[in-house]
């Protein structure tokens, strides 16, 4: 995919079965700008992680059926073992190796199987290996995450991106683990609040159950130059781009989900309130399985909205679903209860919520809440 | 049950079948504390009480079937005919009248039906006919919800209470509807605060799904006079009682419920502290799923308390469930998980999760989270 950078993914036994275990091999060491997640509990790796230079990175580790959070001391010992002993095996001395998890809580690493694993792992390593390696990362998805994006600046460049799922999955942000790759030569001053401003816009507008995770991680991996400057804005393009369609594929794989719900609060008097509001029914299980029984029981987003924590003037509001107006003014305007049930049995619905207080607006994709969501739920680690 | 305090309940159709309209009737003119949803978006009943006075209340008309939410002016008209229809019946002009609705929000009151069932209803009011009131304000609760307590001040006391559940339900506060009647007579001046905290204590310590309805509404009715101020800690005590009582039964019936988990927050800097992550556990879809799968898995409670967004230091965490610790100091100790899962699969869970930190806590109860919760809400209006 993009010359330098071998993937990997292999069964390690940290699972009963399956592929766990994936490394990406960095020919060149790249520089890594990463988003950790907002929760006051935090995995292990984002602790390790953030104790090391990030400006020379030649690999990282990711596994999947263990979150290596909540192990206190020994779950960073565990990770500085497999450091040493992968640094010396891809004899990168001097040069970083970042680490992500996903998995169960609280349950330390299978250690010696994963170090056991590092022969095959750097056998693996190839540039087209990325499927493997999407494979390798996955706990309840049910399909591997991968995009590829190319814009031309001094010459073509190339952004891959690979994420996981599919719960545990709410904003700030948004799923467990996504990886970006690219040749670009991001500047080395300054970028880091594009990033920022990418993930906000892309995996921090989508939630599967509200639920925010210990492990969520974003990194970018780009090659350290600042040989051409003048693509950056090209460079955010595509970057916001590719962020934008992963992490629609994570919200679409949401655990148990049927559809995708594009939520777009408009008419606000800010920002901030449009944004509590939409998050506000993104995560309300009342709307949510509104959707999923195609029910269009509007009454259920406006009591969410009037639970945001804002002020709500429910005379002015009016909302659309799938294009057809149900509220004007706050109370209900005729429509065709039955022919809009149809319009809701789709993969993709469209709810719009028009405060007409202001002019500020924002949106969010979210799933239905289903059967499956509980069967995936009540027995994941069973 | 209290002499003097009539209840009645019909068919009146709002509902396609069953009871769907109570009232209550007192013979001398009653006292009413209320409190009402926190939700912004607030229905016509509580509107239309809100203007009205409170403290010469002979009536109270209760439906279920349409909560008379952003029905907007005409809501509230709807009231106002169906209240000069009923005060002229019941010959009290003069004395006021109250209402409480719950059902579908958006949808206007059939106020023909409900003036037309009148009559009927007044020939049924009788002392002995609570739970034909408690049967026509029930939604979605498989059973009626009734508690009565007695105490003796200078006479003896009987305090009633009658609620209906049981989704949209969560604390700030918690049940759609509860009502609370005593031939106690209240003092007329200072008792709201008492009334709010034992509200607090109890409709606001249960969650079913975290929603906060357009409608929730508790009321007490009491005789007015100080005749009897030496009692006053005695009726406060029963009155707590009294609440806690129908909120657990709330709660036991929750939509979809198969559980009730009382969770316990210790060991806190403040109560503040304690009461975001007991409400953000007992919100939390994967820690109430894990419930109803009998599964002691911890690192879901943790992740919710990490995101609660108040300070959590994981490393001092302790965590017992069903009185077996499972983690101490933030990491796991060995513990039996398939006696555990034995244990969890009881009507009755206990979580503490101790933050040794402080010295507050906070407790609240929740329900976990069910196929036929989904069930119930993806269907509710066909």
């Amino acid at each position: 995919m993009i010359k330098g950078i071998r993937f990997a993914g292999v069964e390690s036994g940290i699972k009963p079965k399956g592929y766990d275990l994936g490394l990406v091999f960095f020919e060149e060491p790249m520089n890594c700008l990463a988003a950790y997640t907002r929760n006051r509990v935090k995995a292990a790796h984002i602790l390790f992680n953030r104790r090391q230079k990030t400006d020379n990175v030649s690999a990282i580790l990711v596994n999947s059926g263990c979150a290596n959070a909540c192990t206190g001391r020994e779950g960073l010992e565990d990770i500085k073992a497999i450091n040493n002993r992968l640094s010396e095996a891809l004899n990168i001395e001097g040069q970083g190796i970042l680490f992500a998890s996903t998995g169960v809580i609280g349950k330390r690493l299978p250690k010696d199987r994963i170090i056991d694993a590092i022969p095959g792992l750097l056998k693996g390593l190839k540039e087209k290996n990325i499927e493997l390696f999407a494979n390798a990362i996955m706990t309840t998805d049910t399909y591997p995450k991968i995009v590829k994006t190319k814009f031309k600046g001094k010459r073509q460049y190339t952004i891959v991106g690979v994420a996981k799922g599919s719960g545990m999955i709410n904003p700030l942000f948004a799923t467990m683990l996504a990886f970006f790759f690219t040749d670009y030569p991001v500047p080395k001053e300054g970028f880091k609040r594009y990033f920022m401003d990418s993930v906000r816009g892309s995996f921090e507008r989508i939630t599967v159950d509200g639920e925010c995770s210990t492990n969520d991680t974003v990194m970018l991996f780009s090659r350290k130059s600042n040989e051409d400057e003048d693509s950056l804005g090209l460079f955010r393009d595509s970057l916001n781009k590719a962020m934008k369609e992963l992490s629609l594929m994570v919200v679409r794989d949401g655990e148990g989900a049927t559809r995708v719900i594009h939520i777009i609060i408009k008419g606000a008097k800010t920002k901030e309130t449009a944004e509590r509001i939409a998050r506000r029914i993104a995560t309300s299980p009342l709307s949510k399985t509104a959707f999923f029984g195609c029910d269009p029981n509007w009454g259920r987003f406006i009591a969410a909205a009037g639970d945001a924590g804002v002020p709500v003037d429910p005379s002015k509001v009016e909302i659309i679903m799938q294009g057809e107006v149900l509220v004007r003014a706050g109370v209900e305007v005729p429509f065709d209860e039955q022919g809009l049930k149809g319009m809701m049995n789709k993969k993709d619905i469209e709810l719009i919520v028009d405060l007409h207080e202001g002019r500020s607006s924002y949106d969010i994709y979210t799933t239905d809440l289903t059967y499956d969501y509980i069967k995936i739920n009540a027995s994941y680690r069973s």
